[in-house]
């Protein structure tokens, strides 16, 4: 196939469309929509997850010291879409707005997403500096899930969470078919 | 919706299912596959990837400084599968092994995957201790397509790129239909 350079470009496929949230006063939460974030560590759990400085919710996440990972399911995008638009300092109101409740998170202060099939609870462990940048390096200290989409006491079954996906062409998409099994289909190389 | 707690967990919904390939001598190369990787920056692109410090592959990526990221297409899985089933010490082939040419990358040492739709150049920054593990930031100074995936000077149409997803209850997934367009459905919801 005949390939054409780009440069230095931040073009990963997929991405997640996930809804981070964070305690903004002690009846109210702000919701900011993230893509640029992924798994970095199994034990215990670490996420890295990157959140511009100059954003309403950083001073409120740095003062909490947490925040919630909502995965959404692919029916919520219209809300996924203004969260990542509009920001807190526009609307203080965004889960409002949205139609989402807010509940609370069993170990940490950030409130979880209640409409979202799966909620993850962070707690920072540091911020990295990257020269350019900061990213938030937080472990997950619990997990909730819609029962719906449990496949056994622990796993949860993708194609019925219906996770939003984001890509760098701008789009969301839901997840597609099923190609293959995990540590599975690779056997058919072994020789 | 009724919810169930499953402590903490690694359950981020999709993840990509990434090849990453090192020099390993003046001729052969090693190929391992990662679903713990995320963009974590912009400017420049920076990724942050959880390698395991006892894979084959740690010492080369640590000695040469670099890595590449592949893109595979969904028709790439069963040898996207063996590269995470089986370790570089079992077999030091695994390109040959999966059928896959490697090519030189322009900017470092790593070899790029001539059949991945979608190739990434990363320089390491640093690897970040998270008291339990490591996990790399590297920064993404080139990037390679296929021509028949861009829709623009600069844009990868994911849809044509077809990229292969993970998801965390151990399937992999195609890219499934858009739902809506960034930065433009949430609008619905601005007063």
């Amino acid at each position: 196939m005949a390939k054409k350079q780009l440069g230095p470009t931040t073009n990963l496929f997929p991405m997640p469309a996930v809804l981070v949230a964070v305690k903004t006063g002690e009846t109210s939460a702000n919701i900011l929509t993230v893509a640029w974030c992924g798994i970095v560590g199994g034990n215990p759990p670490l996420m890295a997850l990157e959140i511009g400085q100059s954003h309403y919710s950083t001073p409120f996440i740095d003062r909490e010291g947490c925040f919630t990972v909502n995965v959404p399911d692919s029916s919520q995008v219209v809300g996924v879409d203004y969260c990542g638009m509009v920001s807190g300092t526009t609307d203080p109101h965004k889960p409002a707005t949205c139609g989402w409740t807010m509940t609370p998170a069993s170990k940490i202060s950030a409130p979880l997403i209640a409409e979202c099939p799966l909620n993850l609870e962070c707690r920072i462990v540091k911020k990295v500096d990257t020269g350019t940048g900061m990213f938030y390096l937080a472990e997950i200290v619990e997990t909730h899930v819609d029962e719906a989409a449990l496949a056994g006491p622990k796993k949860i079954n993708a194609t019925a969470l219906d996770p939003l996906i984001f890509t760098p062409d701008g789009f969301y998409h839901k997840l597609g078919a099923r190609v293959a099994k995990a540590w599975d289909a690779g056997k058919a190389l072994r020789s």
